[in-house]
């Protein structure tokens, strides 16, 4: 998996993609037969735009986080057909020229430009994410591979960003799909998108070592399975946390905690015998890790055997000066459960004098999602660590973002794919965005203009003077007028608001121009775009962010693009004939 | 991505893993964190067995159909760890003694064996797919990555098997869904598995080269709205098909037979212009493609615009010896505009005397999937070949299977994972499974016995004989009751069944010893696994294949197995106390 460098000799490099599977060749055959449809009609090199939008907020909701622009800007800086692949190619195409292989052989991103959204930011409807420009036969081999690198991305980033807003700020959030994930790098990059869309951690090690996630795991069902008895562990010695005494058998030590806490006042009767098997396997696992015990408590009965297990073994590092972490809960009534581990926690806490061991972490995991999480909120639970798989990484209520990527224009002229479906149509034109923030510092609307518009302008700030306010109010009110800006629906005549933006902020910024070494924004690491993200969802109107019911996020587009748009729409649709 | 050589110094070699990524990092935490916890306890080496499984058939069905062997026993074969990730576990265990990165480096799997179902085989819950036996150290690492290879594998192949049901044998199905897909190899990997599980061809590049996939692709709207007008084509000239003649100007040769299909009796009135950048589009695409043209028609209007144009490129196309493939419609009612299409090569058929034009292929595609497909059959429709994408490619409608990884033996002893939920117990002990197939030649029921269990006997053939038919009668009572197999649920006391198997399967076989030179299944091409897999399901019992309320196929146990089972669930369930 080397990067691979990209042609320039200047000396910025972009490495690679992420999986080197990610070549030219991941692309629907059509681009390939379209790319020489236009070579072939001396058309391949005329200049295009395309926009890369989605139509639909995923999972029911608002909104959506923007991901992928990394690795589609890796793509392209590197993109490059081998012979090999050529060879294919020419294979797929029978009857085409040799020349056109020729043509393939010289192909690179050094003619194309990319705007973008920066990654991470919450984005909306209908609004492009990135604007490609460039020869029609290069960009169009970029739609399959830039729509593959973002669609999920920007899925699975939503899906964290959702499961964080449920489950609130305070709690540990674990990314732990890679066994159910739609394949190896379902499972890499879903562990990314989660990172970056607000979680905490993964169990991905191969995710970790890429991009430096944070890593958690301890261990499963079959590690309990695993043991009979006590018996079986051989090496029952244990070094104090500060090197300074030795246990010579912590399995007795362990069990003879169990004892104190069978008979302790408060907990007698809670429980008799505990499955030895289970005491074994937690036993053994501290002897392992003494500083990181943290123990899954559900392979028998968690209050009749897993908790007292585990509190045995605990207190038993306890003496050596070892904190352990805490418990996890992988089936059955989470919330019922965790708050029975967590009066049990206290009540060892107060009976056996241990402070602080109330706060033992419970983790809870088995098919959550946002639903459930809601549902142990509603019921009221001791959770402080989520642990979530199938559902988030497979985005299984909702397993697929449907964005495109439209032609706009092509040799300066504004193009538009019509649909009987209105929500199909496209918005031509090469574009700028913008977002407009209102009074109380979020996001209001996002309006689009044509290339040359001039942006909106932002409502001047204006410092009353006494002797001056009766003149500052005729100005105000003039200036008011003056500076507020028509956001028009595109295709909704009815639709309309005068804005009166206090901040704005132009939504597409150079990512590519041809080359690592041409002034563009720098890839920011994983951790920044991550903050990106948390900032951006904090800083929206929280009625568009609430699960039931939200209020949808104005996107508009100028009154003299709506014109256009219209003008264009007249022009290329048929007349229809009612018989 | 060049294939990695396993140890094996006699000769044979078992490629990597198709996705380089796929490596022994691309594994949850915990099973390294156990693996450590294992080695400190000198555990590690203890002979265990591990089945994968799943407990639930997906999308609603009765059945499943098996695929990711291969890329396992790639990974198996492979698996060893690089000084670096050994170096970056290390990091990862903090606290850990430096001799196990000597285990971690020392380890491979020429100490396991894995037996399994034949890839592309029609599989049901709770069977094991695979039976793993080794190291128990080195086993619990090949968890993650086995069910990651394998959950997505059977998942979209099932998901194209049940496409393939409700679209019928004879229709062209094609996966279009590269841009929508869960990533680079949820796209690559759902192109290997849906030709698996049935479908004829790939829009996938990528997966045609790596697999072999028929490739299939024209163009996109993007190609129709990139032209103006027919005035953009420079080179008209076509030679004819056998390389006799030549057109010079093929544009103006379109445009009569466009007049000439608008002024035929039965088509006047259907429409007055057609849009002229769609023409030129495909006229341009036509001459790139002269033997086989193809063209997307809605982008602008189907009936008014893209099937006359179609049909004048195709009939130009026709008089030098050219015959045009067909259409794509992406959009609109595609019952009725397919039915109308039909109509109208039809009658271009029976009017302008061309034979067998009223049989051009009609494709349609946009956001199908089973449902969608079972609407048009019932509406009455002329789609021959259907491209499918999101829904297929994601498992929209179920986006993960659920296989698990259990301990059900370790040093002999046979082990069961509790729960609450009965559907989450395991079958314990070291197992073997069998087909029993009927009378008519269908699968009865799927049985698992312990290891060393007689196999199931097949009901002998008796060819009766005149003077011997007294004593036969007597014989056949006699040794039906002595073949005769009590089939028990797993779980339900009261669910058992007499079976007399015409036929015995035994269903796992050993697809690795250690080495790739010890004797063990091939791994056949893909193209033999897809012929397997549409031959099962061709031999199934209809009942169970059908989409509304399909018949459960029996899975069971032996006798001896279910009293073993209940045996030990009793010996490690505690007992309740109600208060």
């Amino acid at each position: 998996m080397e990067p691979k460098e990209n042609g320039s000799e200047l000396g910025q490099i972009i490495d690679g993609p992420t999986n080197p599977m990610v070549t030219p060749l991941l692309n629907d055959l059509y681009q390939f037969t379209m790319a020489y449809a236009y070579w072939k009609a001396g058309k391949h090199n005329e200049r295009s735009v395309f926009d890369l939008y989605f139509r639909k907020n995923p999972f029911g909701g608002e909104y959506t986080v923007f991901a992928g622009l990394e690795e589609c800007i890796k793509f392209l800086a590197n993109f490059k057909l081998s012979d090999e692949e050529i060879d294919f190619v020419r294979d797929c195409l029978p009857g085409s020229e040799e020349a056109f292989c020729d043509y393939l052989r010289g192909l690179d991103c050094s003619d194309v430009e990319v705007y973008a959204i920066p990654e991470g930011s919450v984005v909306f409807p209908k609004v492009p994410l990135m604007r490609v420009e460039g020869p029609v036969g290069v960009v169009q081999l970029l739609e399959t591979p830039f729509l593959n690198l973002v669609n999920f991305a920007s899925l699975v980033a939503t899906n964290a960003a959702r499961h964080r807003f449920v489950a609130g700020k305070s709690k540990s959030l674990l990314e732990f799909g890679a066994r159910r994930a739609q394949g190896p790098d379902g499972a890499i990059s879903a562990s990314k998108y989660c990172y970056l869309g607000g979680f905490d951690a993964t169990s991905n090690v191969a995710a970790g070592k890429l991009f430096g996630i944070p890593l958690r795991g301890t261990h499963s069902h079959a590690y309990v399975s695993s043991f009979m008895s006590t018996d079986e562990i051989v090496d029952k010695v244990l070094r104090s946390a500060d090197g300074k005494t030795t246990c010579e058998d912590f399995v007795s030590h362990v069990q003879t905690w169990l004892k104190k806490i069978q008979y302790s006042p408060s907990l007698s009767g809670i429980f008799s015998e505990t499955n030895q098997s289970e005491l074994a396997a937690f036993t053994s696992y501290a002897l392992a890790f003494p500083k990181t015990f943290l123990a899954l408590v559900d392979t028998y009965d968690v209050m009749k055997s897993g908790i007292p297990n585990f509190c045995a073994v605990a207190l038993a590092l306890n003496d050596f000066g070892y904190k352990a972490l805490g418990i996890r809960l992988d089936s059955g009534d989470l919330a019922y459960l965790s708050r029975e581990a967590r009066n049990f926690f206290c009540t060892v806490e107060r009976e056996l004098k241990v402070p602080g061991f109330g706060k033992m972490v419970v983790t809870a995991s088995n098919d959550l999602n946002e639903e459930t999480i809601d549902a142990l909120n509603k019921q009221g639970h001791e959770v402080d660590a989520f642990g979530i798989g199938t559902y988030l990484v497979t985005c299984y209520s909702q397993a697929a973002l449907g964005c495109v990527f439209k032609l706009v224009e092509i040799n300066n002229q504004p193009r538009i794919k019509l649909s009987e479906d209105v929500t199909k149509v496209s918005i031509p034109c090469k574009k700028r965005s913008y977002r407009l923030y209102g009074k109380e510092g979020y996001p209001l609307v996002d309006i689009m203009t044509g290339e040359n518009e001039p942006p909106p302008k932002v409502k001047r700030k204006i410092i009353l003077s006494k002797v001056l306010i009766a003149f500052y109010m005729i100005y105000f009110l003039i200036s008011k007028v003056g500076e507020r800006l028509l956001c028009r629906h595109p295709f909704n005549e009815s639709k309309r608001a005068y804005v009166v933006p206090q901040r704005v902020e132009e939504l597409l910024k150079c990512y590519w121009r041809g080359s690592a070494d041409e002034a563009r924004e720098e890839l920011p690491p994983l951790k920044e775009i991550r903050e990106r993200c948390i900032k951006q969802l904090e800083n929206m109107r929280p009625d568009h962010m609430r699960r039931l019911n939200p209020t949808p996020y104005k996107v508009s587009v100028s009154a003299k693009l709506y014109d256009f748009i219209h003008f264009l729409w007249l022009n290329e649709a048929p007349v229809g004939e009612l018989q």
